[in-house]
């Protein structure tokens, strides 16, 4: 009985996705759609990446989460355009929550927008916004097996980026294990080894995210 | 459109949620739903549980994953019953998966009954199964915002595990805060602190809950 509302949420969900794609391919606007578990560095990541592109690439962001604004404003202390979404209880974004934040933005100052889903191994990784490409954050507190059972996510994902590597020292995980389980899931995948705490690792990952933004343009 | 939907979905799952609880009751075993996002810890307080208590409770135990069966191999390796379900693409376990696992499982022989929900901060908490109480780890590593940001948890848990506090000198985490907000939430929750890599706090916790089982029996 489940599984057909799934499928037709899905479907209508698919059809607002698309919708928003032509906007963005309108507005030449890249959007990333940036997921994973509670507290595994999303909203960090977000600062270091706005701290190093700022100057060079013009930034939104949105916000998702069940409630609270807190990650909203610590995006706009960055002086970046960010628009909170509240999703009540749903443990997801979808197409539609994207359209409804359109109104908020200056589309023709932006050149990359960032979607900070709700915090979720799971769900996210099933709806579509409108995005360019998705990328995910595993912290590596989470554990080395966490590839192997939440495969979705890293199937869908361009990019896994492995944050909290300070802490290697002090907790049980091998990055070369959830490296290996995660190409073996999708072999495309671009790996990044990170400390948003410390810094390590990010100016590699800018570095690339850079190049991909100005690539999408010239494509245009 | 679609809260009407899901409302359907959890009146449903209620109704079996609530033949679940008539069936533990005839057969007198208590039951916990434990909850927590991805790698927090829930199999290794299992583990741990599970070390300190078979000698006197008979417990069995029911993994949820998406997929792989690892987990419940952990805990088999313990000498106790236990059952994996693969959820497919599910990110919560619901009442009807649960008595799926019925024919599985000897009753007669067993006195408490622990179910290892997926990992999932959010979507878990919305779907009863006929459990006896709720309860939840949240591993100091996800950051002290956790309960502002996804209240519904910690408001239908009735405890709350803090675990992984060896990392403590080394992430910036306040539990003093988790804890205040958490009891803002829900000023009934049962905190206690716990490390499941150093066994610190174990005995606490599982003192109380042998307690517990014991209550219920005298009940019934």
């Amino acid at each position: 009985m489940k599984i057909p509302i799934v499928r037709n949420i899905l479907e209508a969900n698919d059809r607002i996705a698309q919708e928003n794609r032509k906007f963005f391919d309108k507005n030449d606007i890249t959007v990333l759609n940036l997921m994973s578990s509670p507290g595994a560095g999303k909203t960090s990541l977000l600062e270091r990446t706005i701290d190093a592109l700022k100057k060079d690439i013009r930034i939104g962001v949105i916000e998702g989460d069940i409630q609270s604004s807190h990650d909203a404003e610590r995006i706009a202390r960055k002086g970046i355009p960010a628009v909170q979404i509240n999703t009540g209880g749903a443990c997801h974004l979808d197409g539609n929550m994207i359209r409804e934040t359109f109104s908020e933005f200056r589309f023709d100052e932006l050149d990359l927008l960032i979607v900070e889903n709700v915090g979720n191994l799971v769900c996210p990784a099933e709806f579509k916004m409108g995005e360019d490409f998705k990328i995910m954050i595993l912290s590596i507190t989470e554990g080395d097996d966490k590839p192997t059972k939440y495969p979705l996510m890293f199937r869908e994902s361009r990019v896994l980026l492995v944050n909290k590597i300070d802490l290697l020292p002090y907790v049980d995980c091998s990055i070369e294990k959830i490296k290996k389980d995660a190409l073996h899931i999708n072999p495309h995948l671009i790996i990044f080894e990170i400390s948003c705490k410390t810094g390590e690792g990010i100016q590699t990952w800018t570095d690339w995210l850079k190049g991909e933004v100005k690539l999408n343009k010239n494509t245009w």
